[in-house]
């Protein structure tokens, strides 16, 4: 039996697919810890209502020893009320007639009633992690509406990238993923985002010696880069549980630490690596404590400069874009 | 790093709904351990292969530590190629003018190939949880057409049924699933298995001293029968994660141990409780040491005997309904 208190873990576009492949994930104990009870509080909009509530039977059905209880809700202020961790899953997705600063300007106002909302109800140590796109702008939106909240509980979702990143290594050398450690992310959750190989290792020896550089800037970068797209085309669905996996990732290195090891947070830049402050931004990160820690001092190339720059370049589009809602 | 060899891992209609939510809860260790690596081996039917090379590059995206490796094939005698777990997922769905012996006779041929190659390839020490419906006669199906494999070691899910019976027990007690204990199902996974209260718990205390026997006896066991139904009018779609779920618990415990806890499991009948040999029934069990055995000497009431007796009968049934199978 359990004896640590629940700690209450809201998630937000709960009845999504990336909301239900989660939710599962976190009830398992895959997140927060095989002791430690959690109480989830789902939020959705009105239209999806009916079908969260097919989903909290589902859950309920599972009889998860962890899961003390579950709250379905419209309400931001009740889905974050006293939240120690919070997902925001829930965005509007891009249509075919959107092109980005359309996205951004349509989400934008979703995440100023949610940074609203974790500002007046949530814990005051809450970690925020932002998946529902453009995540990092998203992330910026909720934060600065959040002003009681330090800017570095809240953060965006690049480890799709960074496992993704992983895949294609492991794929590549015809080794476990395990083998492949400390590729990680600059940037943006977008098409410029990079996967940086400099630190990184496969099976022990150094990404750099094991593959060619015309691999690493070439067909790696383009896969990894595209590859939202292609697992559409092939499962006729966009990411889902991948997706949600890597939320599960990133949330359980900064609850329970990376051991060591380098992994990609996007996080308000304090000005690290000459990235301007004000905008979020992916980072090689350790996590420790309960801290997220940005490992400064590595040695950036020009090729990984010039994709720095252009991240900066286009995050600085996006936060133009929605400027009014800051 | 994990130093065990990888086991090898089966599961068939992997690019259907339960099997999408059932591989990352495998390949996050929830089912055989967090340092138990493992190989996949998926099977799909020729027109889901291209959704399914999307779901393996999701699990790849996903870089679990764990996914030794990952086979994705048509083929039933690559899939189960020295398997030593086979979850069979797969299998022809009900639809609107198919009664039950309709589905029965639907699905025997599949079972039938699925058996001869589990026979042929399979370890001999293989342990096959059967999801797919009519569960109970297609596990009677496989094992009949693997007469080189131990019977018992075909199983069938009512573990589902068990998790919903807690669920309804924990939510009318506003206790914890975790409070709930020992609830057990008696035979066939339909509309007519029998949720026993007898030997549960609820908060240390007995069920049936916790619930009034109309309830227990009335919207108790309604609910549990028809929750299937209600969860597809709730969310627009038949059970999955809640259902790949609940075959994780049914696996885990019979790999890992229940840890003294009663658990159901189908299996094919020895004559226990007066079951006739050679229809395969749930029964209530403990797990020890990688083997499933049955709780014998139970007291059984009126009402009991007489749904085990339903149930022996439908099951009877189906299995008359593919005896040119067996």
């Amino acid at each position: 039996m359990t004896t640590q208190a629940p700690i209450r873990v809201a998630v937000t576009g709960a009845a999504g697919n990336i909301g239900y492949a989660l939710l599962w994930r976190i009830a398992s104990g895959d997140c927060f810890g095989s002791n430690q009870p959690v109480i989830l509080q789902l939020l959705e909009i009105p239209p999806g209502m009916q079908r969260l509530e097919g989903v909290i039977m589902e859950l309920r059905d599972s009889a998860f020893p962890l899961v003390h209880d579950i709250v379905g809700t419209d309400n931001a202020e009740v889905a974050f009320n006293e939240a120690d961790a919070i997902f925001l899953v829930g965005s509007r997705p891009r249509t075919k007639d959107m092109d980005r600063s359309d996205l951004v300007a349509a989400n934008g106002p979703i995440f100023v009633g949610q940074g609203k909302a974790i500002d007046a109800v949530a814990s005051r140590k809450v970690k925020v992690i932002t998946v529902g796109n453009p995540c990092n702008t998203n992330a910026l939106i909720a934060s600065a509406n959040a002003p009681s909240i330090p800017p570095q509980q809240f953060t965006a979702m690049t480890r799709l990238d960074q496992n993704r990143a992983v895949g294609q290594m492991a794929e590549r050398a015809g080794v476990p993923a395990s083998e492949v450690q400390d590729v990680f992310i600059w940037g943006n959750h977008a098409n410029t985002m990079y996967p940086d190989p400099s630190m990184a290792t496969v099976g022990g020896q150094s990404a750099t010696e094991v593959f060619d550089e015309e691999w690493l800037q070439g067909e790696f970068l383009n896969t990894v880069s595209t590859r939202g797209k292609a697992i559409i085309m092939a499962r006729g669905a966009s990411s889902a549980a991948s997706a949600a996996s890597a939320a599960v990732d990133h949330m359980r290195d900064w609850w329970q630490g990376s051991a060591g090891r380098i992994v990609s947070v996007a996080l308000p830049s304090e000005g690290w690596y000459g990235v301007p402050e004000g905008i979020v931004f992916s980072f090689p990160c350790r996590c420790e404590g309960g801290e997220v820690t940005v490992v400064e001092g590595l040695t950036v190339d020009t090729f990984a400069q010039a994709k720095i720059d252009e991240n900066v370049a286009a995050l600085l589009g996006e936060r133009e874009a929605v400027s009014d809602l800051l």
